[in-house]
């Protein structure tokens, strides 16, 4: 996952698998193609036409598809086909299209003068005095969104300027059966038959700047968009992906990596599990609620799953065996050197050390701080009464995610909990979390927490709960959109007066989490301070050895690249490259998750002839693999040829994937695309698309034969 | 499955697909291979040594293990070597090994002077009484066993003579670790890593005669063995199979193979998974409970496996579709032709009628006669109640099954019980299967049952119930071997003077059990005048589109030929026809099902010079897939190569064959073998067995390089 910045150092390599185009491209962010490819903000994108087309996965677009739908019109059910410009679909509060337009190594302004006996908390409040007014600087320029982003563990810092469009609107979905075909049965395996793709449209004024969402606005232009490749790619083509990964922790000691395995993947999934099955019991046979919490049920399954998947590959790995091997090698790097013991010395043993602070308050933060305030009615009057504190203090002096720049994405979070709250759901889970929480040890409690809800040590006063809870949902204004966005306006010292139960609540708390969070803040800038040393000594060391290493993830604009290609999962088992029409068939039982639109299966019955089939296989390809590393943000990443034209999507990894997060296995990891001629074919064949065909250069079946008849590969 | 005289006929096949001997000889039961392929009795095996050495699965010698188990010395769990022949351990009552020596065509003296006018139950009379004058007058020749089995659905029938060898004992079974690795997780699956191998020897008498076992008793010398073949088998190379399956169906008719996915399947699954689900409950910390249920547990697994693949099989499957469309095709062809519609005019419509009456009763069969009378003490008072009856007449008059012939077997499986039966166990699945019973309609109900457990239309008195059975597990004397046995010798009006609560029971059931069993052989008789006719339509039809038709496995001895190749079980999917060492080490996790022994482990991670390493794979193959045609009775088959030398043992198919006993689909269906190889190489790792490696043939590890290095292959 390599910063563009790196990959003109890698162009032999780029070269010799079968880039086409001139590897030194990919470094220049407003040029072809990387100007195209744009952030979601948790998910990537692509321009695919001058008209400010986007395309992504259909599960990046399901939030869209969530918010307008109702029960009478599911769209996350049947789709969506916007058949003019005026029919496009705002994609609810909070959607973004982000292009990232300026990429500067801000470290030495970050770190350069840093005083050397700051403590752990004065530490990090420097840290981030300086990455605010660096930010506040970047964003004069108007409809830009700025960020600083640490790399290799805090030793390297960059300053990322994104333009920000804020009208972003739903054109196009395919059905259910198409985008989710295989749903969680199917989700991170192969083979895979899933459509996983959606179009929306970026819109701006009318003077071509980002603006609020409005009728008045225009499709947005940019300056480069990706050509399809209604070719496609074959099996060993040279692909690449660009894209906005999310996090990936390859450089974790294997302390970290032992705590992950023992502790928190278990936990979570344990607490995820318990939550779905709350919601589950919860929304059934109520399909409003259902669809309420349809995006979060979406989400705590592939969590689960890939928790899940996550332990399976741990324990079939050796990973923490070969991390303790390899930091015994780097320490006797270290200690062989009497310049390297100056710089390094204690670096592995910092951080160990601060893994294991971190560790001993990973319960409460588990059990108090994620679960016993699970109320998302809760949530809100917290960020209200944070709001209306952080307000008194002039706006550089505020936390992070309360300043001015803030107020319109906290307006958006408060407007979205109308279509993802609902009052049973929500009190059934929190109820049940607090349950979990009263069994905790008792010093791991938060005094104000227990009084409010009547917990005396380990012992819950189930009546008086219950009681508490049904005053609290029946007297609370939080639930009513206009009054819970008035609260924004309001005063730290209104608030305190108000009566209304969760906003006491959320005040009575305060306190007690503002300590934990000036400790989780004192923590972490001695990490700041530790982890830096430790990667340099990592990259001191590989660097010697002649290897070159690239940054974790952390949701900036990254490039990977490889082949197209199948894999051995299993002693005894092949992963072949494609799948294809015949397997949508043989999967399709009609019955969700593998229920296809009759229109499609007609036509798949029938695909030999089609224009989008791959000569080789005889067929449409649906999806395929790739050696390429690729992680949770990716999704929606164009994958791109030789020449840089979109040959598919990038939408999930195998399952024997999932641990690349952390231990990269070239053998076993595989990601999984969904095959562009898929895309256009399903689109031409479910009909009422050939306006947005013809928008990607896409023509009509009798003119794209004459006119590839001469092109050639 | 070709019956062994049928094999010359396809000798330009089998050439062309590289067999090297000549395929006249399969015909020969009494030269090589075919007189070295034994029936076990729903196991197949085969003799490997001049000294009576019999190679069979691990599961099949499950029984035998579990026989000689305790909880001190568990050989399920361990395994068994028996260093010397006076180790071996006596298998079990029951065990066999059966040589089939001489195979005739008996149709004429069956049907031959069958008047045409008979009922159904006179019909089935004569059929039976034929079958048993044939039987006795075989039998005649001392040692030996006979039957008439039926082909074609009673189109033919067959004289079958087996040499019957009845002392049987245990010789070498690998640990748990090795012989079930992968349990019921990987059980019908592929990848498979399983080395599902056992070895008995069969005994006789100091005169080389079938005895009872018996201390004097010494090693059979069977006038032909199987070769072992140190080289094994490649990728695309010809394999066969000689082994005894059990049962296929692929000549059923639409309307019975719609009632199996419809009723049987469901329905039998559902009631094994209840059973399974009792029988754990009962046995969770009853570790000696637990060995005596641990065979019955693994068959009701296997079934119910077995059972889910089919259903999902049908599930993806057109095949009653098919069989329509054929039904229509088959019935036209008759149509056609006023002589086809002389012999063949209601065949179809007639088997129809009586399928349909089959499935009238269907229900009845299911909840009284398979689970209310499901407790083990009442099937072995029955058995000895029938006996007494059937002792009243003439032993030429005697139903099948209670003759001079089967007192034996019967006082076998009377002796077993002692080992597979335990009170709580049977007495919680009677009581739960009693409930079932009870909720059927009430016409399903049989009034002598009902009245003994205080059945009242639907309702049952729980108190009643539990007393009756109080009293009942408190009362009998059945679960005492010894006066158990002595029942088989009283008479009829003794047992019916018992006050055994069992025997009681037993004969209050008698004449109701009595009038279904005359329903069925009434309709069993009327089935075997229709289906001939059907099948005849079925062959002629076939015949003139030159399409030869083999008989539905029915448990005699069968040949399969085909070749090693691994298959396309999913579009995006190949299953490669080898597994490997390395493949058992990656699934190894410690714990059951998948703990290889940790002496296995060290070794398998050294593999790659072992003599027993196939170079093409630079390690020792363990399991391999074929296209052969094989079903369950077939486990066990020794897998030979082009020259008859032993290269497997089929064990399994793929989960994707599952369904191939209905609808044989080449491109899916796929046998699961143990590679001779690894075989050899676990019992020369394990040690202990070098006794028995050279009494295969199989030197010690130097001589065994000289030797093979000049022979090449």
């Amino acid at each position: 996952m390599w910063p563009p910045a790196q990959l003109p150092e890698l162009a032999p390599q780029l070269k010799a698998l079968g880039m086409e185009s001139d590897p030194a491209d990919l470094s220049d962010l407003t040029a072809h193609p990387m100007n195209a490819v744009i952030s979601l903000g948790g998910c990537t994108a692509s321009f695919v036409s001058p008209d400010g087309l986007v395309v992504t996965n259909h599960h990046c677009a399901f939030g869209a598809l969530q918010y307008n739908s109702s029960e009478e019109k599911n769209l996350m059910q049947d789709g969506f086909v916007a058949s003019e410009r005026g029919d496009e679909l705002f994609a609810g509060p909070g959607s973004r299209v982000l292009v990232t337009v300026e990429v500067s190594d801000v470290t030495g302004k970050i770190l350069g003068d840093l005083a050397a006996d700051l403590s752990g908390r004065e530490r990090y409040q420097a840290i981030e005095d300086k990455q605010k007014k660096l930010v506040a600087k970047c964003e004069k320029d108007e409809g830009h969104r700025c960020r600083v982003s640490s790399f290799y563990g805090g030793l390297q810092y960059q300053l990322i300027k994104q333009l920000e469009i804020r009208d972003v609107r739903l054109v196009y979905a395919p059905p259910n059966g198409v985008g989710q075909f295989g749903g969680d049965v199917d989700n991170w395996m192969w083979p895979r038959h899933t459509g996983d793709f959606s179009f929306y449209r970026a819109y701006v004024d009318p003077q071509g700047k980002p603006a609020d969402p409005d009728e008045k606005n225009v499709p947005y232009h940019p300056a480069h968009h990706l050509t399809v490749s209604q070719k496609g790619i074959g099996d060993g083509d040279f692909v690449m992906v660009a894209g906005y990964p999310g996090r990936t922790n390859r450089y974790r000691m294997a302390a970290e990596v032992e705590n992950v395995i023992n502790w928190s993947y278990p936990m979570r999934k344990q607490v995820f599990d318990e939550w779905l099955a709350i919601i589950e019991e919860n929304t059934a046979d109520r399909p409003d609620a259902a669809i309420k919490y349809a995006s979060l049920v979406a989400g705590l399954n592939n969590a689960t799953k890939n928790y899940q998947g996550m332990l399976e590959g741990f324990a079939k790995s050796d990973v923490v065996e070969r991390k303790t091997g390899m930091e015994s090698d780097l320490q006797a790097w270290i200690d062989d050197n009497p310049e390297r013991q100056d710089r390094f010395r204690t670096a592995l043993a910092d951080v160990r050390a601060l893994t294991a602070e971190g560790r001993s308050r990973q319960d409460r933060t588990l059990y108090y701080e994620f679960m016993a305030q699970r109320s998302s009615l809760l949530g809100a009057a917290q960020t209200l009464y944070r709001l209306s504190v952080e307000q008194e203090k002039p706006d550089a002096q505020r936390e992070p995610g309360y300043q001015e720049r803030d107020l319109l994405r906290i307006k958006e979070r408060l407007t979205r909990l109308d279509r993802t709250f609902e009052a049973q759901v929500d009190r059934a889970a929190w109820t049940h979390f607090i349950h979990n929480y009263a069994a905790i040890p008792v010093d791991l409690h938060m005094e104000d927490f227990d009084h409010w809800f009547g917990i005396e040590g380990n012992t819950l006063d189930e009546e008086a709960l219950n009681k508490r809870l049904d005053s609290m949902y029946a007297d609370t204004e939080m639930v009513d959109q206009e009054k819970r966005l008035a609260w924004m306006e309001k005063k730290q010292a209104e608030i305190e007066a108000s009566d209304d139960p969760f906003l006491r609540l959320a005040v009575r708390l305060f306190p007690g989490d503002m300590a934990l969070e000036e400790e989780q803040k004192s923590l972490r800038g001695r990490l700041e301070e530790a982890r830096p040393r430790f990667m340099e000594a990592v990259i001191a060391s590989l660097g010697e050895q002649g290897e070159a290493v690239y940054p974790d993830a952390n949701s900036t604009l990254r490039v990977t690249y490889g082949s197209v290609q199948g894999s051995v999962p299993q002693d005894g088992m092949v992963y072949t490259p494609f799948t294809t029409l015949p397997g949508v068939v043989a999967k399709n039982t009609g019955q969700e998750p593998f229920a296809t639109p009759p229109a499609l299966l007609g036509a798949m019955k029938n695909q030999g002839s089609s224009r989008f089939a791959m000569a080789s296989l005889g067929t449409v390809p649906v999806n395929f693999l790739s050696t390429l590393d690729t992680t949770g943000g990716n999704s929606g990443s164009p994958t791109l040829n030789g020449r840089g034209e979109l040959v598919g999507l990038l939408f999930d990894g195998t399952y024997e994937s999932i641990i690349s997060d952390w231990d990269f296995l070239p053998k076993k990891t595989r990601s999984i695309h969904v095959d562009i001629r898929y895309v256009l074919w399903v689109m031409d064949e479910l009909g009422g698309a050939g306006h947005l065909l013809e928008e990607m250069g896409v023509g009509p079946a009798a003119e794209l034969r004459a006119g590839t008849a001469g092109s050639g590969r």
